[in-house]
């Protein structure tokens, strides 16, 4: 069963963070996530729907469900007073949410081969339907249009997560299939040289204010300090990491935090995710491709991003330096919808402006992630959100070439173990100034 | 994509073993051995193929490639000097043969989801031409004839291990869903009375002889002797499994052996495999379903066979003890072909003649799993069909529900770990004499 | 073997953090630190100090080894261009500085019943002569001195590592021998209410300045901003915490981080290290005794720390709250040289001024363990001490009932991973204002 | 603490197997057995006696004190009613009899630096006098024999196990400390020639019969088949052994059997356990010392004694050729008593006895450890001595150079799991004939 292309869905949507706009807006963006989600997964077969490559990946069905049974259980749910899935599949398509119910383990989401994807994609539509009725007759409802956005920025974390988790089985996969067959880009845009831009001093303020959705914990804004400082004018590229490998950067200890050097060890790392041994080619959505060597380093954990830096004397930023910086930078850059999905070489330098900010790479900061000052889980079980995760993650700043354009925000924290490196994560490297 | 039904596979055919018939009959039983493993996924989707359920089980459609990568490996390329796959399909679908190269590691196998079902049943029927033209135009080459032989036993331990690894799954699967839709037998039929059977007495000889096929583990015909015991009339029931668990049998470490100790205490069993807790009802082909009382129980470990005979004051039969009785008994019985796949009631008994002897479940020997004296290996890379596992497992005997009942006979040695319990298997008593 | 009483060893010496006065006192302070390590061993026999009860502990032999190993490796080999120990010893006990070389695996110091604790004894002799005279004859020498000083810090903090590894070792043994035998304490101290201590707002500076010792990770002083808060009073005590366990704190996955509840699950915790199942007695250095309800609950992780603030609708501090608080705070309390070794219900109230900041039980801090801004590592291998753990790991504050009291100051940062319990940690609640 | 060296133990003592005499011999046997237990641990520290190298090893105090438990528990509770073990030493030093009760595990007996070896050896002297008394005044009762020869029998194991297992710990000790410090023996024999000797065929009998004592496992004596076979006239050697290694044994899949090649892969097997990477030397009880090139090859695990028999197109005696042949040979060697500690070369050949038969290492079989015919463990909780062991490991026969002289026969059986190394095990080939 292959999976139905989406009809023109971006097709006219203008709709921009923040959103703030009447009830017919919502109705739209809704159609136009959710039909998003379900192109993404065209090319997919119902076999590559199931299978789950590693514990923290989880297959597209279950993404495709998840999501669905998100509005289910936030929004028709409290609308509606009961949820279209049953008992039994309300169980299978619980994430991690411990104040609804137990819950299919993580682990064990590619055992599921039923319910099959035709009856997952019907829920979805059934799920759709009932959301748009409730969205046009209860227009007005804040509670409603609130959890409605949530549910929407819900859906585009699990789209960015569609393409890494499927990147990765086709990765574990000997034939290596292609997510697409698309020819590689032209490449080879010049090397723009590595500048440090120095960054604003004394007191600031950082987090989300205003009407805006964010997520919990970007809240509170509150006030912080930033040290003398200075950010790189770019991210890191693929010919500086090769650098740091070929000066034996993963055999020299003394770069990397003990745990992370435990780590090379172990899994016998010596160079990036998806890099072939010959440390000119890589695993790419579009098959294996030449890597291009202006192109922002990619799918490193924080322990090489890390080390990296210590390696070029410099240090990660921190993510308040990031997000003041990151205010007045310019928001475009190569997100989803520029249909590249892997990062791209920086253009042209622009004097004083960083760029990369967005897009392209999630910028590994040095900053664990742990609730703001003042931080308030969202009541009940969507409290379970985010609050739960703060500790033994670091945040990631800026979205990257898989991230929906308007799912990002310079307040936006994304967040990771220190390990891991399947999400297209990169570098951007500061320096006490 | 649905597995089409196999044609009326078994009408008409009369092939017995042990195979010696002209080469036509080769050819009519390579193709109704190869369509009756189709058919036995015709109730598969492609997703419930491609899933695989724990390290010690594979995919639907791994084992529908990997048999018929032994055609093109083992009968194919000798004969016509190349493959049809290529060498990223042979990487995959090699299960063990190191001889012949590397391979997809076993626990990964549920990493494919591709090449997709579809490329796997055209493999199927490329090489179905290939074998069937070389059948014919090779009639009277023995080792090709030897060849299709072994591929075709080789098969049929597959359909059955597809039946048992599909139980699994779907069992693992919290919606649990069967693998077909039948009514539960009418069941009911009475309870026979344990009785053992004075066995043969003195100097012996087990082991294949004669023209017919056999694996390399049931050679060479030796002489052997037995010592006074008599074997159970039947196999052990549910009820009397039931009894033992009753009686505090899993609470109880001087009943078993100590690796079955400490596999009871880590896995936290307390009951066979596939049962409910409620200890009345168990998982089946056909979905949950009452237990039969009077029917064999199955899916219980060597570990639990052993304990089970311990505390009912008899012991497991020897192979050979078997083996000398099964020559001599019927050989009908509840095997694939009668469609039931699962264990059903001994009929009334027959005086001195065992029931159950062969099918319903394989029984659980107290010989562990070596070669007979002179055992030889087959050359070349078939050695490592059978001998590579003469290590840490136990002989079972005389097939089950699921297994073919023209694969199996007195002398055939299935062998399994001591702990493993997702295969048909029972037990049958026995007693020093 | 036993190992000799220090000598009066306290007696008369003034020494004072900060250390600044002249040469003689550093090698007065030398002379009493190193023979407080040795008296600590006095009670414990060879065998008790050859065992290591589980990976993250240490025999009592190898901390006496190695920290004197530090004084070789740190002090006369650049003094004297030469080891005392050999090239296998300094193998044996270097514990993580891999710029000096390999080293024994951690879970691997038990192994090591040779040498023999009379030859490391002697060791620490040679050591000391040999430091001891560079001391005198160096004097002036600031490299020296900061070198000693640095190994004194490192000394006594080994000094509270001997006495919670030889806890866990006596816990780990069924018979549950005691460090010492001294009646219990007379406890019975009245129960102090709990009530929260507006703290300072805005700007401050938190960070170690002047003249006197402080680890790196102590520096820079820098600015903070601190935001609206409170502090209890004192520390959690073991009534309360009884409460929460009463409540199903244990039981309830909502209180919880994610990781913490996993690890409920899997290590099935349902009441601090070393609490009986009875919920009213505990083991301690003094063997098993009665709990007093009043004395600060212990042996939390910070899992549990954080787990109790939310249920208590509280948090824990930041860093930076406690230690601004610090700065003002009586530093005395109950340390090691106060020999109850087990945290004390806290004094009669002192109104706006919080008790148990010092000593009793080191505070669990809502601030992961990470560089402040401007953070350098010590150059060489010394930078390996601190920089390298700066992930996964949260700040502890104030010191125990097992620091020496004059190891301890308002700036210093201690720093577990979240699953660790066998040290004296314990809660102290915080809240937002 | 240092153990007191034995007095003289083995003098004028002419005690041989089987005992049968009066009652004064079976006291003079009790004492001199178990003082030659204490003289094997009289180069011990205390520290060396209290660590546990491996799981499967045990330390040397845990030795000492389990085998007088032994006594404590099976003869003297029996015989007066009460144990002289508190029930806390009763639980530390029960091994692993269930139906005596719960028990330290088995990975932990490292954790037990109290009780101190002096309350042990305590324990020793006071059993021993009890033992002693019931001897004297209970002449004549055969259950209060038959319990001490049993125990002695015990203890003689044991005294094996002190020798391996204390090899174990100073070998994975980075100092590699000798067991004892004796120049090499003078080695230099020259090589004899490997050659087959025709063994017996047709029916026999193997398994103990008469009065002396047995363990439960060489019972009953009863009929096998002996197929025409041959024995190597002596083990194989160093020299040959570094042939196999040198035609790439370790590297050739086809050599193992599956779980063996599974094992050297993950073990990153290259060579015996001890040997030196040169090749050319081992880690013996008197240190590193050179390989002599004609000495039996020991501390071979099953699956390397098996890769190694197929290398040289040879197979594994089964244990019923390897008896059948013992009985005739001269049961003299090099053992325990002859203090060399290693295996050595053969002497010159003697025609058409086999060599080494007895002594020397310990020869793994083909035969998988089960039952024999008729099996019946002891009653009570001594039925769980043997019984529970039969699965999952491989019989070895003939005793090995740390193994007492009189504790060995014909119709001995040890057993151990297949990929175990540390016991004193080599191999002697065998043929179809």
């Amino acid at each position: 069963m292959r999976l139905p292309t989406a009809q023109s869905s971006s097709a006219g949507d203008t709709a921009s963070y923040p959103f703030d706009g009447p009830t017919e807006r919502l109705a739209e963006k809704y159609r136009r996530v959710r039909e998003q989600t379900v192109a993404l997964c065209a090319g997919l077969s119902a076999e590559d729907a199931v299978v789950q490559s590693m514990p923290s990946a989880s297959p597209a069905k279950w993404h495709l469900a998840h999501t669905t049974w998100f509005f289910d259980e936030f929004v028709l749910h409290p609308a509606r007073g009961q949820h279209i899935a049953s008992d039994s599949w309300r169980y299978l398509f619980n994430s991690y949410y411990q104040s609804i119910g137990p819950m299919q383990a993580r682990p064990q989401r590619g055992l599921l081969s039923r319910p099959p994807l035709g009856q997952v994609l019907e829920y979805r539509r059934r799920v759709d339907e009932e959301v748009g009725k409730a969205i046009s007759t209860m227009a007005g409802d804040k509670a409603l249009a609130d959890a409605v956005t949530l549910g929407l920025n819900h859906e585009q974390q699990h789209q960015e997560l569609i393409l890494t988790d499927i990147k990765h089985l086709f990765w574990r996969n000997p034939l290596q299939p292609a997510y697409r067959d698309r020819a590689p880009a032209a490449g080879g845009r010049n090397s723009m040289p590595l500048r440090f831009l120095r960054g604003e001093e004394g007191m600031g303020r950082i987090g989300h204010a205003g009407s805006g959705f964010a997520f919990d914990n970007e809240l509170p804004q509150h006030a912080v300090v930033l040290h003398p400082h200075a950010l790189a004018n770019r991210l890191v590229t693929n010919a500086e990491f090769r650098e740091f490998i070929e000066a034996g950067g993963y055999r020299t200890p003394t770069l990397w935090l003990a745990e992370g050097w435990d780590t090379v060890q172990r899994e016998a790392w010596d160079r990036p995710l998806y890099w072939s041994t010959d440390m000119h080619s890589a695993f790419t959505l579009d098959g294996v491709q030449e890597l291009d060597a202006h192109a922002p380093v990619c799918h490193v954990s924080f322990f090489e991003a890390d080390a990296f830096a210590r390696w070029a004397q410099a240090r990660l930023p921190t993510e308040a330096e990031w997000e003041r910086r990151a205010m007045t930078s310019r928001s475009d850059g190569n997100f989803l919808e520029s249909d590249v999905l892997q990062p791209r070489a920086a253009e042209a330098d622009t004097g004083a402006n960083p760029l990369q900010m967005f897009g392209d790479a999630w910028e590994w900061t040095s900053s664990p992630y742990t609730g703001y000052p003042g931080y308030k889980a969202l009541p009940g079980a969507l409290g379970e959100y985010n609050g739960k995760f703060m500790n033994g993650q670091w945040v990631l700043r800026g979205g990257s070439c898989v991230t929906p354009r308007d799912h990002i925000r310079a307040t936006y924290r994304n967040f990771f173990a220190p390990a891991e490196r399947w999400q297209f994560a990169g570098v951007r490297l500061a320096r006490d100034a």
